[in-house]
């Protein structure tokens, strides 16, 4: 892993007595034992360091706090759920800032599809708290017991959803923020159209606290489907699934809510690892499978469109097998098998990972080349991509040849594996961050793909809202 | 009118002999006979002046331009259509830049349902672009027969599906965009997901040409809809017709692609003016009335969704009477009431107008109480509310009483009825602006409304992206 990223700051005692006086004892925290889950990564990549975590209480209280480190020039790095995965909330001597305890739901409107909520919510809380109305929120993703509203916005989370519903940043109408001078910004609104001036709130979304502290949003809740179908497809190529993705796409009038492609050893290694799995299609072994599951708004008729659609599939040869899920149980356990390949293969051994994207049209043409560039480096190499076609989203996942040790494997071709991948990735105007974000992991390397003209802009955004380099400094980008 | 905007700017002789040699001479327009169509408001709200009209013909033109202005200083005014609504694209001594020449498809992508065009196609072409590879480009909005793309995008368009597919900012999944230096900053993706760092685009959709200048964007396909279905429902109040939108949404899973509210006054506006037009339902006249589009994936089932809707919506007595459009004629009829309504009203008397938006739910309280406060200051002026209710957004238009000369009213009542109005959308977190825009028209008025950090931000953003202030300078704040 790449963090180079350290930092000094002295922290004057003062502002440290001040700090506990205005948090009080439950909003201080700085013994080790309490510190540590903030200050830990879920994956295992390394320990942060902070002088303190931060919980305030309310927004009010976050203010005062960003205003008192403004007063003593102190760095901050905000945190939700510490869910992330490019190290961008872990801090490196800044203070932390937990959201966790705010946790007002603020407004629910039913007949404006809106929601507000404070940025400690727990994305499986807001789930809940919106189908009790009746309606939707519809992201969805392996870390959602976990993961808060304002992490999930700061690192503009995607998940499963994406194709039909798009990111986070879809899903937000407005946003309350404080500013790293202590003001708070009140730009909660729950309106559908306001073109009054730069819509401010896009910079802070996806901006993984380097603008400001999100504290608070309005969100948009969605109609509810009236079902859901899932269905496990076996397709021959990468390039079959693109085909199926169109051909389901105009067929159903875009009721595609997700499109997910696994390869029979990412399947293998969810089977062997992973208890209480099983194969949805034993008498099938095809080098791929699509996970297709549809939304549909009305239940009559929506069988006879999936099986037409499946009907033309398997007719024009893009489909050469499958089941359709014919209960609840059935569709969890095909989704069990996407939702654990991340741990199944975690189980096998640390691969060297990608999350990247390319054009839906160009990812046969990526899986491809990549394979080829992947193995020109280590022939015999156990390549697992899999992910989000239906967003040209790919997880693209290098594991070490069996019998030769993850550290040793990432040591000897992890530089190399990860250059091969992304140069083609940019080649085909590509992202090598499609959904997890750039944190410190992928800051150096954003640096030098990205052209002079974007990092000006970005080094200007960031100057102009954060002049004084204090919010999550040397995340994203450096200035 | 409140534009107050005038700027002086002195143009070296040396800049205009090279602006010419570098445009040429169907791209260097200067005499008065040719400059009037880009130099004159559509609704006769006066002219603009430039020393010259730049009619680049390639984006390189474009950014070699930029350079030139950089160079020697020279503000510039960035025009599309010249369509806009708050006078935002008529320049006050700047040079008026016009993309029409941009003229460029560049790519069209089916399998990842994307577009990329330059900034002079007019939106209908851009449509029929789009219908040929059956898809759907949805935007659209009264003035596509000369609207280009980059205006829409710089001004955020909405327009009559907003409610099912987003405003136009939804719709761009790049852009290409040239910068007050003279560089192009190429952010052209047709990506789903891509989580590099702060969302660049964002900050010129919406811009109205102050930060840069649009060449060219990449823009979202969508399926095209099997079947849309037309009604002209009769409904008892605004409170009625937010009611039945909860209703449709939940009954069709989403579907309701237009929704849009009239009161009687402006059905007879548009039937007493405009030729060719009818009443879809004469035996029921009601005080308003909801025209509704569904918008179906298939055709099986369809009318059986729509009546099993309307009997229900009857049955609740949400609906007293209606029509259902038996065919497209039908369609087009009910749709041509809606749409000549602006052009009626303005036979009838210029109105005092207001282009507002609430979030849907304040919107029956809203039209109740800005009545109330209308009639305390005109008891009997003419009130049309009609608009995109879906949206929460509402043109709240006043027209003189009769007998009363436009010009007259607008000069006794006009500044106090709109304070009256907007004091109200902003008690109700609504938006003084929710499509058209700030131009020079709302500019002062904006700067009087927003809050201190918020205006902090917008021009600390301005001054990061344009510092010499030479990007249409004035237009939506002032720094």
């Amino acid at each position: 892993m790449t963090d180079t990223h350290t930092m000094t700051q002295t922290i004057a005692p003062e502002f440290l007595v001040r700090a506990k006086t205005l948090l009080g004892p439950v909003g201080f925290i700085d013994t080790p034992a309490d510190m540590e889950n903030y200050l830990s990564d879920w994956r295992g990549r390394g320990n942060g360091e902070a002088p303190f975590i931060a919980r305030p209480e309310s927004v009010v209280q976050v203010s005062e706090f960003m205003a008192l480190c403004a007063e003593y020039g102190v760095a901050v790095t905000p945190q939700g759920g510490n869910t992330g995965l490019v190290l961008g909330g872990l801090p490196h001597g800044e203070v932390l800032l937990s959201t966790k305890r705010l946790r007002a739901v603020r407004n629910i409107d039913p007949l404006n599809d809106s929601v507000t909520v404070e940025a400690g919510i727990i994305l499986a809380e807001l789930q809940e708290i919106v189908a009790k109305e009746n309606r939707l929120f519809p992201l969805s993703l392996g870390a959602e017991g976990q993961a808060q509203i304002g992490g999930l916005i700061s690192t503009n989370a995607g998940g499963v959803a994406v194709l039909k519903y798009g990111m986070m940043r879809d899903l937000v109408l407005g946003l309350e923020v404080v500013m790293p001078d202590g003001r708070i910004w009140n730009g909660l609104t729950g309106l559908r159209k306001d073109n009054t001036a730069y819509d401010l709130k896009q910079l802070f979304i996806g901006a993984e606290g380097t603008l400001g502290v999100i504290t608070a949003a309005t969100l948009k809740m969605m109609p509810r489907p009236a079902v859901k179908m899932v269905s496990w497809l076996c397709v021959e190529s990468p390039a079959k699934a693109v085909e199926l993705l169109a051909l389901a796409k105009a067929e159903t009038g875009g009721a595609v809510s997700s499109f997910e492609l696994m390869p029979r050893i990412g399947v293998d290694f969810v089977l062997e690892q992973m208890p209480d799995t099983r194969d949805p299609h034993p008498d099938a072994k095809s080098p791929w499978y699509v996970l297709m599951e549809i939304s549909f708004p009305r239940e009559e008729g929506a069988r006879d469109v999936l099986e037409g659609l499946l009907e033309k599939a398997m007719e024009s040869e893009i489909v050469t097998d499958g089941v359709l899920a014919e209960s609840e149980t059935q569709a969890f356990e095909i989704w069990k098998i996407r939702e654990t390949l991340p741990l199944a293969e975690k189980a096998f051994g640390k691969a060297v990972k990608h999350d990247v994207s390319v054009p839906v049209s160009s990812l046969p043409a990526f899986i491809e080349q990549a394979n080829a560039r992947v193995y020109a480096i280590v022939p015999n190499a156990n390549i697992i991509s899999f992910g989000h076609v239906g967003d040209g989203n790919m997880h693209y996942n290098v594991a070490p040849p069996e019998g030769v040790s993850d550290d040793e494997f990432y040591k000897a071709y992890g530089a190399e594996l990860t250059k091969a991948v992304h140069d083609l990735v940019c080649d085909m105007n590509g992202s090598i961050s499609a959904e997890h974000g750039i944190g410190t992991m992928k800051r150096d390397e954003l640096a030098e793909r990205v052209s002079d003209v974007e990092m000006d802009m970005l080094k200007a955004v960031k100057r102009a809202l954060d002049p004084e380099n204090r919010m999550n400094p040397n995340r994203v980008i450096s200035i």
